[in-house]
């Protein structure tokens, strides 16, 4: 133990989550977990750190720099994993006997050498959920459902925009654009338009391919929906039906309020092949996508197996966590006990303690001073401190009665009950919320 | 994308957990982290990643060699932690603002160039709860609760033994056992005598310091509570009556038949410095403890702070899942849907996903078959594949009468209601259980 001299820090790009905010940030990801389990989804862990050969030839050329790569301890080169979608596709090649549709989610960190910025970071959160093995449209709807569930446990007001890959290729032909290296630049333009505008987009797309061009693409892209319908069913009827069929599913499943038809919605160019969807939150939608996915076919060709259709999403943690902080609707705000335990005098700590034990019986989060020699005052001032709800006080009065005052530090009111009575006032205090933390 | 001829697989000590295993896993971490809030404990995180200097100098020559090392793309030299206790005292060393006491728990993975064995893994979760800055037996009290608050919630039977290292040194020096080498290796032979019993540790002991004094200092340790009282109340005041303060506050706390005084628990001999304590499991001893912990003071030293009083609980993740698994006990163990929908002809489409939402909304982890167009026979199929407990069908029949059939696939029994009524009488069929999942 000779660290005397060093100097306690952590790597940039590196965070603690301090109980403060890890406990708002784990209760996230809890009700996440939970909604996509209510949608049938079952959780998935892989290790954090893979074969190289496993994760590379997978990210191209920038994703690849980005790898935390090593030699292990048996000269095997290594890699911490860098997204959960690679890991996915190798469980689903080594694991022949998963059933298929294979229905999983996997929140996990993974680690990428960026240059760390205003939030980026190279180590963080991925929270995936894929259905693989399904081309159905009604595996689409269930995958929107599962983030539109989650979204909607956490409180927030969002609106889900849904586009195809098919359908914005159709146009693209139709307005002449078939090269395939500038049709991706021009998506790149047309991914703008919620930053920048569609008269910016225009302006963008025209010094790509004119202005006549531009003005009749952008147009079509634009209208999305109905006026488009019949004209789609004609250009790619194949992605039109299966967009239609996505959207009465998610009519018949009640969230057909939640959800828009958006032509422009292109979404990482090299990987989607049909159904793309993002998610802007309505009272912060500069914060970008907070809930995204879309089809994909590449998956299962990863490690040399045939096309398998898949489709899946992804809520972006640090962005959704610091919405839901900027909008003050973190779940289970209450990083410390609700209910604080104060014995006052020698006699008093053995039925505090009962009490205590009582509490935790019921599910209230709850502890005693650190000390029980304390005084009251200071008692108090640590359950203040603790922002607890209650300080419940067994001073000399209430072991000889044996009852408990119950203070209660946010009201500021203060009532005297039998010990039975006062654990049920503080169980009673949490109903209506979640559950016996978050008050 | 050009891995085509990449085989899948994982490093060696590395695990995947597929979504039956993880349902269950991740279903005991969160019973064990609710234990550990109910406590009062609150969740912290810290990244996988530290600077090497950060973690050399604090595990021995031996532990060292096992960690994880590599340069970043900053040349930096880094390490994967290798536990969790040294990364909080970086994190009480480096915020100082940090509440004294300061209770935390940390569920999470660490990393060890172990050389792979029978449930020994290079990649494992650690689950830890400790109070930083309380000198209080009360302190010690509130750890052993917490752990064995985790454990009943899992419904295990168990027993803790509880000593403290104080006692041990004071029976050592009083049995002429004073050199600090011997006393570890003494200590080492004392603590096998679970696994070999004690016959078999008084010969070995008889080997280091001779028969007399080998029968003399195992008889001290192995007579425990009252008859000891007295004399190590002269021998070791403040040990003894630290260790009967922490004994007090269990009693005060209920859980006194939970816990067993045990002189000869030693537990890590370089780290421990006062009390000690490690848990069998009742129905199975022989898989050795599953929930341990004592006090130590040489945390905050590690970053050159004066020493601190801490102690620490740490639930062996991997060793009580598999108890679990033995015993038959594991919580949650239906990684997929309580109920499957299954439409029968086109018009069956939109009710179906209907019911869906509503058993969502209540909370029923509830999917769809894959295929709306699939025949009834096939959807049953699929329900039990799911081991799903219900399966809801709606046919010709019941798209006509707005009615659902429910079929309980667990008793072979199915009766024919209103869309609202079967959604009731599957989220009935939940209650007594965890939650929607666990039934």
């Amino acid at each position: 133990m000779n660290g005397r001299t060093i100097e306690p820090r952590v790597l940039k790009g590196f965070r603690d989550f301090l109980p403060e905010e890890e406990s708002s940030r784990s209760a996230m990801l809890r009700v996440i977990a939970r909604a996509f389990e209510t949608c049938g989804f079952a959780p998935l862990q892989t290790p954090a750190i893979e074969y190289l050969d496993i994760l590379t030839g997978k990210y191209g050329d920038e994703g690849e720099k980005l790898l935390y790569r090593f030699k292990d301890h048996g000269d095997r080169d290594v890699a911490l994993r860098y997204d959960l979608t690679v890991p996915l596709a190798r469980v689903v090649a080594q694991h022949r006997d998963l059933p298929r549709p294979f229905k999983r989610y996997q929140i996990g960190t993974v680690w990428r050498a960026e240059k760390p910025a205003h939030g980026r970071f190279r180590e963080f959160v991925q929270c995936d959920a894929d259905i693989v093995g399904s081309a159905s449209p009604l595996a689409d709807a269930e995958c929107v459902m599962a983030g539109v569930l989650a979204l909607e446990s956490l409180g927030v007001d969002f609106e889900v925009r849904i586009g195809h890959r098919g359908v914005l290729n159709a146009l693209l032909l139709r307005h002449g654009v078939a090269d395939p290296g500038l049709q991706v630049a021009v998506l790149r333009r047309v991914d703008k338009a919620e930053k920048v505008g569609w008269d910016e987009v225009g302006r963008l797309v025209a010094d790509l391919v004119g202005p006549d061009t531009s003005r009749g693409l952008c147009g079509a892209i634009r209208s999305g929906g109905e006026e488009a319908a019949a004209d789609l069913a004609d250009l790619a009827p194949g992605a039109a039906s299966h967009l239609r069929a996505v959207s009465d599913c998610l009519a018949h499943l009640g969230i057909a309020a939640r959800v828009r038809v958006d032509f422009s919605i292109a979404r990482g160019l090299d990987y989607y092949t049909g159904t793309v969807f993002e998610t802007v939150l309505r009272d912060l939608p500069g914060v970008g996508s907070v809930m995204s996915g879309g089809r994909y076919d590449g998956l299962t060709r990863l490690f040399g197996d045939e096309d398998c259709p898949a489709v899946g999403l992804s809520i972006g943690v640090d962005r959704l966590f610091s919405a839901l902080q900027e909008l003050g609707r973190l779940p289970g705000t209450r990083s410390g006990p609700v209910a604080v335990v104060c014995p006052v005098g020698d006699e008093a700590l053995a039925p505090s303690l009962r009490v205590l034990a009582d509490l935790r019986a019921a599910g209230v989060a709850s502890e005693a001073v650190p000390d029980p020699s304390w005084r009251l005052k200071k008692s108090l001032q640590y359950a203040a401190r603790r922002a607890a709800r209650f300080a419940l006080i067994v001073g000399e009065a209430e072991v000889a009665a044996r009852t408990v005052t119950v203070k209660d530090l946010d009201r500021g009111t203060q009532t005297t009950l039998a010990c039975s009575d006062a654990v049920s006032v503080v169980r009673r205090s949490l109903a209506g919320a979640e559950d016996g933390r978050a008050v």
